[in-house]
């Protein structure tokens, strides 16, 4: 037997899948909208049913508005690795409706910039994602009667309202959710080419309030003579980063370790039109670190960010007052091996170091998420690496990305398994937005991709 | 005959005067309430019927809420000089009233930190103040029969809510209020000793706005690479002041006059608490330009605060955004010779050019005030000082004010008119707060002040 019968079978039942994609995308599963409240249940019970018709246990959890969908192997077989997929059902909201070319829920086939595309709201994001890999595992049952792992799947209803309720899920079933990888279908292509996410920045906020005075003074009975909490975080905020964009906090970039010189070629392979990603925002020129192109600056290395400030009365109009207090909230984003719990002391030791006499300072603290890695050696990625190139002809690109996508930092922290992201969106697919698509292409290929690599995995 | 007659005449009416001055505070003339707009009326035609009672003519203009109270010599002497008292019959709120000893419109004298005062709400802002003029012209009159100046007066109604309707009064009334000096007792001691206010302050308002991208970016995805406006406007206030407090702005201080040797040793003497106008604020140390002394720089150097600042989101919790714009409202105190166009110019000149690239900033104006300074050696300020010593035995201070009164650069700036700043209050006097108190020796002595000033221009 060889790979080939799996992806004949594939190409046999096309049109049985996208018919089934078809129904799926039906469903009006708008999660932010509890108007639509049965429709997402319905939408967690179609997408229940394909994982049971795989040989899945399956089961609803009702912890937030919406479902969670989980379903494992009924008989795990030990001597095989676990692997979880996750997915979500939840589709965001399609307005403004009066952009739409056609019904967002009414899907249909259209050629669009020369490309044969599924029009309708979830076909990217995440519907049609999600079925290229179940596609895949049915062919594969169709020719080998089981998987080469115990796969257990888990399906969420509220991704599109930030996953108010997965980690608690998460943390309630550390048991039942055990497994050796995560795979995520939920991303899409860099620069026209197959990638395989391996690198997700992490993040820590913080909030600083700076305050001076016991109250706000009179600017003309004051001013000249008492000190302005608003300059004092001015000249915080201006320290932290020198003229090259570099972060001057001490010990910032201890545990920040160099690109590679295979990956920083790749990505410069990559010709990543620097000016357009600019100019799309209304920008000229990067303001990242130099000697790094926006890419590196992006994916590979941390950033601070004031994300909002305030102090005082910067309103419409005039109030003649020295404020006693102003404030600011940081951002950084991390890259491997910063710990979030060491960048918050090294910036309250930077900002307490800084601080002008009659000034005091206090934190409060928001999250920390530490980044998220995958090492480009590891079985999976070589296995998934390998499978694009054959299904697609070209080397797929280890992406990173400059945010991070809070279910892999879950899964990281609660479970502490890495995940296997990869996926196929174009930027073209409009998610989020009005006449969302998904390539006809992304989705068979896709499947194809999948069924090559759960095939690697067994012969692996 | 000479000014013992009139001080004679003063000291024999002390009953009399205090009496009146009794009745006038237990007007409860609250402008801010209009639940009392009928005891603002009473206040208005009280004053009235006193500036009557000296011989002039007496109208109620009722331009805003309460009405502004003129009045002017019927038949004007052409060959004398024309004077403009000013003061105002409205008072503040009494609230908190439970922490006030007795009933705030109940006005009694008492014995309060080894002094006899007279307690009640306006007792030294400003409805005793103002009556020591007039008591003074009033005794004058007795013995004179005549001012040795054409009389004209101005008492609002609407001062402890920001003169909204004075200006106004001003503008359109011009020929009515042609006047060759203002007289104004709204003021009080320095340092316990008797002042005349001879340097006020200007300002000048702007509120600048940071524009990078045409939206809010998200900080993940554009962390590092994206143009902050907050960081540009950290950097610009971070550069508006050197390490010794002085403003960085290329021209801004080519108006400003160094202190004379005669001034600067007279603050010196004061010996003015640097600590505790401090500590009552809760700070140690001055902020201000280095090498100059606290009131140096309140009374006699130009001063720049940020009054406000904003942008992105700084309340609690955590957007993460890269904003798109960040605002600041500015405030230059300004003093004697700058221009306050020219220091518009200045300022949106030195941030034009620490604009980083893909910012743009805008400017919104406020209002824009020359500092007002009344020459020592002007005629009607030897007079008071002359006046100030023999009644007080102290040379007073020729004192400065680190804020402007809005009315002092309105008779400036309509009329062309400066003013004469002097008054009997004290720190003592909780004005604006419960407990008010005026002494009775400012009540008293003020009189006196006044009456060997009329003298004095009657002699010169």
């Amino acid at each position: 037997m060889s790979i080939a019968k799996v992806l004949s079978d594939l190409d046999l039942r096309k049109e049985d899948s996208l018919s089934k994609l078809f129904e799926f995308l039906r469903i009006k599963s708008i999660s932010t909208d509890l108007h639509y409240k049965e429709d997402c249940r319905s939408a967690a019970n179609w997408i229940g049913n394909e994982i049971s018709n795989l040989g899945l246990s399956v089961k609803n959890y009702d912890i937030g508005d919406h479902p969670i969908v989980f379903g494992a192997s009924p008989n795990p077989n030990k001597s095989k690795p676990t692997y979880l997929f996750y997915g979500h059902y939840d589709v965001q909201p399609p307005d403004p409706t009066e952009l739409w070319e056609f019904n967002p829920f009414e899907p249909k086939i259209l050629n669009r910039g020369g490309k044969q595309v599924i029009h309708g709201r979830g076909s990217s994001d995440d519907k049609g994602q999600i079925l290229t890999f179940f596609e895949a595992c049915r062919s594969f049952l169709n020719i080998y009667k089981e998987l080469p792992f115990n796969l257990k799947v888990l399906i969420e209803g509220e991704e599109e309202c930030g996953s108010p309720s997965t980690s608690e899920f998460l943390k309630e079933n550390k048991n039942l959710l055990t497994c050796d990888y995560a795979l995520i279908c939920d991303t899409g292509f860099e620069q026209g080419r197959p990638s395989i996410f391996t690198m997700l920045r992490g993040e820590v906020s913080l909030r600083i309030k700076i305050k001076a005075a016991t109250t706000d003074l009179h600017s003309g009975l004051y001013g000249g003579a008492a000190t302005n909490p608003i300059k004092a975080l001015s000249s915080i905020i201006n320290n932290i980063h020198d003229k090259n964009g570099r972060i001057q906090i001490p010990n910032f970039y201890d545990d920040v370790i160099s690109l590679n010189k295979n990956q920083k070629e790749q990505w410069a392979s990559l010709n990543f039109d620097e000016k357009k990603f600019l100019n799309d925002v209304g920008l000229s020129s990067s303001a990242g670190e130099k000697h790094y192109s926006i890419i590196e600056n992006l994916w590979s290395r941390p950033s601070c960010e004031i994300t909002g400030i305030s102090g005082g009365y910067a309103g419409k109009g005039f109030k003649t007052i020295i404020p006693a207090e102003a404030f600011a909230n940081i951002s950084f984003r991390l890259v491997k091996d910063q710990n979030p719990e060491k960048i918050k002391t090294c910036f309250r030791n930077f900002v307490r170091n800084m601080l002008p006499n009659d000034c005091k300072v206090s934190f409060i603290e928001g999250f920390g998420t530490r980044a998220s890695v995958v090492s480009s050696k590891s079985k999976i990625i070589s296995v998934a690496k390998e499978a694009l190139i054959e299904e697609w002809g070209v080397v797929p690109i280890l992406a990173g990305a400059g945010a991070s996508i809070p279910i892999v930092t879950d899964l990281k922290d609660i479970l502490g398994v890495d995940s296997l992201l990869i996926g196929f969106g174009k930027d073209e697919d409009n998610i989020h937005a009005p006449n969302e698509q998904y390539e006809l292409e992304s989705f068979f290929k896709g499947a194809n991709t999948w069924a090559r690599i759960i095939e690697k995995l067994k012969l692996n």
